[in-house]
């Protein structure tokens, strides 16, 4: 949590959280380039001026969007202990969960897609996706350390480097899901067998 | 080539190049959701009659951007026979060179990345991005049998399989790189990895 966002007002975190909301929907419906901030501020309930108060620009308001998503996805689980089970299981479940058919992670997958895809065009937004891009990979790099550490990872695996390869195809495999170039099932079925083959522990 | 192209005079195969170039420049800069039919038109020396004339409508102009990009794309060069190396190599090499800052090669790959990206809200587009993703795909597979075959690939590798990962990895790292999230050595280097982790013979 940023340092302005805990000196508001509970009235001022709640607008803020309203606004980010409502920009996300807004990106599932019509994409960041359809994003307009007035309809943004209607639906959150807010005047323009006060989107503008807490965001300053249009790219603010997609880089907050951008952030929540990146807070919503499965594999900020790994941030917490693990509830039993080794830290390959648990890496593997974050990974599969990102391409799910729950409607709430669908839309986060959504917004990180297009706000990713948007980046090419807006160099504004590019810091945000290096941003969020790097903490999942850290997080994807912790896992993998703890599944070397518990035996359920080979050794001789580069955390860095292997988390770097799987969250990319992980991008890949959620922008063709969600293009509709390829089904779920079988996302995960090569999700899986790419984690079989790269990381885990020979039996 | 389709049918009716192969149809038309010289002058409406030059028409119809011009606004395939046309568009794709457009979308270079503007992207998808910045397409406008009239400026793709104009920018081609065309009516927006005739461009209707041989795209029916702006869906079918912006698909066949996306076929021309996939055409442009290096890993068409394993449709030819390669010029002496191992499969092993002209599979590293064309998939490496998707990653080019050679700026055709560039420019086909945003329109790629974008084109899909705009898949997930426009299905009018999916099965054409589905069309060309299958057919990179079944490239990269006869090249990994092409591997298998001359030893420098590993036996017990699934073809399709491997060819389904490689390529989702590559619009991942693709989609990262053109993002500002990833530098170009970086995405090289991780490609490079993955490829001899998943596929390459062992020394």
């Amino acid at each position: 949590m940023a340092a302005s966002e805990e000196r508001g007002t509970a009235a001022e975190r709640d607008n803020r959280q309203a606004i980010v909301l409502a920009a996300a929907s807004e990106i599932v419906r019509n994409g960041v380039r359809g994003l307009r901030v007035e309809e943004v501020a209607a639906a959150a309930g807010v005047s323009p001026a006060l989107l503008y108060y807490h965001f300053e620009s249009r790219a603010g308001v997609v880089r907050a969007a951008l952030e929540h998503a990146s807070e919503q996805a499965p594999s900020t689980a790994l941030r917490s202990a693990p509830a039993g089970g080794t830290g390959y299981e648990a890496l593997e479940a974050a990974l599969l969960g990102e391409l799910s058919d729950d409607e709430d992670v669908r839309q986060a997958a959504i917004v990180w897609g297009e706000v990713s895809a948007s980046a090419v065009f807006d160099p504004e937004l590019r810091g945000a996706v290096r941003k969020v891009t790097e903490e999942w990979r850290a997080e994807v790099a912790d896992a993998i350390r703890a599944g070397i550490a518990d035996g359920s990872v080979r050794e001789g695996v580069e955390p860095d480097t292997a988390a770097d390869i799987l969250i990319s195809l992980v991008d890949g495999l959620l922008t063709r899901w969600l293009a509709g170039a390829l089904d779920r099932d079988d996302a995960h079925r090569l999700l899986r067998r790419a984690l079989e083959r790269s990381i885990r522990r020979g039996d």
